[in-house]
């Protein structure tokens, strides 16, 4: 199986998806692709980094995603392909990809610099997605090995883009919303191993909720801290959505409080 | 052919459904997979039931159907899979199989409580279409018997929805308005086989609506009853929103007036 | 290989394309089936036309894309199938596909009037994307030949819907918008050959906008010409959404002006 994820910011309004489908299947006709989302806000790395960083361990070892929200187009950001332990990643190079980085030991790293393997040498400059990142992941997943793509470069030296999480004291820590849902969960970026063992509660906005074990424990339109099943902290709203209600954004910060 | 179709209000913005591909396709690298819609307004179980009702007709026997609307998760709702006899289904017990169940023969129906086939032994209790419902249905795609993935349970017991319809003399029916479609079209939940060698019109909101045989039978903006295209009666404007100008919604009632 | 592409303004909150691709499956089993789009306004022929145009050229030669925007169907308007020298289309005959037939040869068009490879013989009047454009585009994927599909029509008869433009002078163009993308972005009808090797313009509402290289060539916020990816210019601002800024819709005129 040759299993490639699309990420991108494209929305689904326009051909642009169908376009990257076309540019792979016409290299790999036997590709086996899934949409992870294209709904990604324009231009925001840092939602795609949490989508990404939410869904690629739910795929076999050794599927290549490809993640496009490129702001920097054009300009010159690198283009990038990684390899990790279990997958591939194929991305601009502006800290899209450094939630999962931090999860996955990294193999090798490679600037996209042979044009061998872009759909043309002179690619547009406002759609790499389809002259660079798509012909590039699909001749990787026909067997082109990853240093065959363009010069190595020192993982160290790729762009981060990391929420800030601090320990104020044994049991509480600082922390902030990483992400919103499509119903509108809060989720913290507090990783739910913090809580183990632990009672807790999520401090926002100057008030206080309770950590619980699932929807089911609060009334309908009670706001719940709970595990969220992406493995972070979350502060939800039992059949409603938290984002409206509480107002929160992105960015905004939170505590996490705990107790034996 | 292993063919499976998802259907849930995941949405699109989220990795949600990507997330599902992935663990069916490491489950069954050769899976087929149709996107049904994952628009369901969230929570929506009626809506869920009259997508799923309208679609799963025109896929081939044997596919395997997976419908991921379930407000009741991590309480003690049931999880299922239904065989009839011409498809299998996978999804809550909470009505979302009402509709397709009271056309279809149902083989046998268990509840899914054998762990061997989930994703972990301890699901997540948020998310069971990651956990239970996907990796459950790439199973039964792979060729474990349905009666494996958990214990009996009697068709009798399933969980109902159905939308109020009653006869009110040999010719006059009071029914409702059961989903409302992208174009605005609103369906009610009167089969077309109650009009066949009949005149009819529709009542909705002190208005008459006669039937029709097609949009080109009026002129554009104007209302019209039609047999919709999914085997039930509709109330639509020619090349306009029939919701929006009619301020109609889901459950609103309507009738249904025939004459020789 | 048996690739199928489908483009339709059926949105995604329906079961319809869904539907499509059960359909599709059912004849053909190995099919793989790539969605261009289904966000194309409701019954805007105009935007299916630039959606198309803008992505058939990406995919494999033998590609059939069926693309079902259809303000006419239940009509007398013509179900048609096209053979260029690259590609097979399916569709209604609206001027849908006179974007595409404008680039290719035509080697055969065929109006679909051979039932035998409807779904049925008496299809719905609301519904030839399943009844008639699906099945035909998966049996023709299948290898029946497409002259066997219906009666031979005349390429000069195909209805045309083409967007003004016209040279005022050696060195200005008079065009139009002729498409919005997702991002805002206003894609002209100048093709990008007119301006090769030439300094240019564009003059929209009075106001004019240099052509650039690519986004990194103004600061955020400007706006700026620039040679889509598609191969038109188009009007788009640096991290910003050129529809709302400038309150441009499909078809506003807009004036390309060349120096050397």
């Amino acid at each position: 199986m040759q299993l490639l994820t699309l990420l991108s910011d494209f929305g689904w309004q326009d051909s642009y998806v169908g376009i990257l489908k076309g540019v792979i299947l016409g290299i790999l006709p036997t590709a086996t692709i899934v949409d992870l989302t294209h709904g990604i806000p324009p231009q925001d790395i840092a939602v795609a980094r949490f989508q990404l960083l939410m869904a690629y361990a739910y795929f076999p070892p050794g599927a290549i995603h490809v993640a496009i929200v490129d702001p920097g187009v054009g300009s010159q950001r690198r283009a990038i392909a990684v390899q990790t332990e279990n997958a591939y990643f194929v991305a601009p190079d502006n800290g899209l990809l450094s939630g999962v980085l931090a999860q996955q030991a990294i193999v090798q790293a490679v600037e996209l610099t042979n044009a061998d393997y872009w759909r043309s040498a002179s690619p547009s400059t406002t759609f790499h997605g389809r002259d660079i990142f798509a012909p590039v992941a699909a001749y990787l997943a026909k067997g082109i090995p990853i240093e065959a793509l363009g010069t190595p470069i020192d993982p160290a030296s790729l762009v981060q883009l990391q929420f800030p999480l601090r320990q104020l004291s044994r049991n509480t820590y600082h922390g902030c919303i990483q992400a919103i849902d499509h119903f509108g969960n809060l989720i913290t970026n507090f990783p739910a191993a913090f809580v183990q063992g632990w009672s807790w509660q999520l401090q926002f906005q100057q008030t206080r909720y309770p950590g619980q074990f699932t929807y089911a424990d609060v009334r309908q339109g009670s706001p719940i801290g709970l595990i969220g099943s992406h493995g972070y902290l979350e502060l939800a709203i039992n059949r409603g959505n938290a984002q409206a209600i509480l107002q929160a954004e992105v960015g905004d910060t939170i505590e996490l409080q705990m107790s034996d």
